[in-house]
């Protein structure tokens, strides 16, 4: 079994209620990876008897850092139309929330399709490209195979400031694993604090909210399979202890699998 | 009273538990505008008495249409810290759920702060530029004066499809009315479908997911009042009846006040 199966296992316990746990080998400095947090809520709605399609957006809400050991999901869907679905999602531990999210699939047909946004075409391939270390990182890191064309995340801290915090990445699961919703999901929040590629020092941060839009289909996530996905990032605005950045997924064609934004907490 | 205050006032009827109604003022091509109705949400909890500081994150997802006329909103705080507070927020019609949220709410303090995305700076100032015609537009968009530099919504659809949907306009609430924290997220659904800039054929289009994150603090939005705010936006992908776009607000400065990104349906 994978260790990100491992880290979204869930026991169903009741209607709508399911039991998992927090894993050690996505720890983060302070309790789990926030990617594997919204990637075990969204398992919950992707588990549920009454699921309808596939996830085409995400928020997860984290509202305290989860202790390591056992929690709670309550997913309930609160609205099934005819080809659209909405989850409220909640993670307790102890009877307190930890974080909420809210989930909305849907059944896609072919329309019209036309990208906007594009990624950059003139980047080494990854298997050109050294895998970044990851001495000295959480072990959520270890569990990702990144390596970096720009804006990676500093060795050392030496406090100056760079001029923007764009980061072009290649990155898949480590190990390999074919991508699939929560692994794409979870994907989504590897991509490092802003402020720390833009400020390059010591900074206590928590991803605060964190919404993902899905434009992948089973057929391109399985076409990508455990191939590298193409990363991009960068941060929006940094004001009075939080910040937001968004960020693009991209397959080996380039296509859109997601885009993703976050507002982060910082301290000074 | 201002239409925008009449759109979002709310009677309290229990704990946690408001009713409203929608407003004639704001009426769309079915059911009301998705701003207003974003912005009555989070007002339920702006309005709530365990309330702490600001919003810096709101989600609102569209569950089905609503229908004009009466709505309740459960609004619970679930979850407070030292200085930030969680919500999940419910609208219901009938018993059924038509929209939910979920809002992060902060105590913010002064620290390093520094922009990242920019403004564009040579653009013309909202007195030099035309009033957007409203003839044949749902009412909602007689509520705000909007003065489009680029991207405006097409007069009539003439099918030829452009290479991109770029907005930037100036828009705020007519009558004039001081910006605060309800009418900055209403503003940030007033940016057009980018399927209509893009493709410029008509389109049943829904709002299915809106997230915004502010950045402006009561001070900034003081200075700001009644004048128009700079409005840009792009859309990154559309595929197989979904797009999303991003957006940014902008005040006088060029300073960020709210970056705001959606999810849309559209039929072929």
């Amino acid at each position: 079994m994978h260790c990100l199966d491992t880290a979204i296992a869930l026991t169903p316990i009741a209607e709508n209620r399911y039991r998992g746990a927090t894993s050690p080998a996505y720890a983060n400095m302070v309790g789990p990876f926030g990617g594997t947090t919204g990637a075990v809520l969204l398992q919950a709605a992707l588990l549920h008897p009454k699921r309808l399609g596939n996830p085409i957006a995400l928020t997860v809400n984290f509202a305290s850092a989860l202790a390591d050991g056992a929690f709670e999901i309550e997913a309930r869907a609160v609205r099934t139309n005819r080809s659209t679905q909405h989850w409220s999602i909640e993670l307790t531990q102890g009877g307190e929330v930890a974080a909420t999210a809210t989930a909305v699939f849907a059944q896609r047909r072919e329309t019209w399709s036309a990208p906007e946004a594009t990624a950059p075409t003139d980047l080494p391939p990854a298997e050109a490209l050294a895998r970044a270390g990851d001495a000295g990182r959480p072990p959520w890191v270890q569990r990702y195979d990144m390596r970096f064309v720009e804006g990676s995340m500093p060795e050392a801290f030496d406090g100056i400031e760079r001029a923007d915090s764009k980061t072009a990445f290649w990155v898949r699961d480590e190990p390999p694993r074919p991508l699939d919703f929560p692994s794409l999901a979870a994907l989504c929040d590897s991509f490092f604090p802003r402020i720390f590629i833009r400020r390059r020092r010591p900074t206590p941060i928590g991803t605060v909210s964190l919404t993902t839009y899905f434009h992948a289909d089973d057929a391109m996530l399985a076409a990508q399979g455990e191939r590298a996905v193409l990363g991009t990032a960068r941060a929006l605005n940094f004001r009075n202890g939080y910040f937001d950045q968004s960020a693009e997924v991209w397959n080996s064609e380039r296509q859109l699998l997601a885009s993703t934004h976050q507002i982060v907490y910082f301290r000074e």
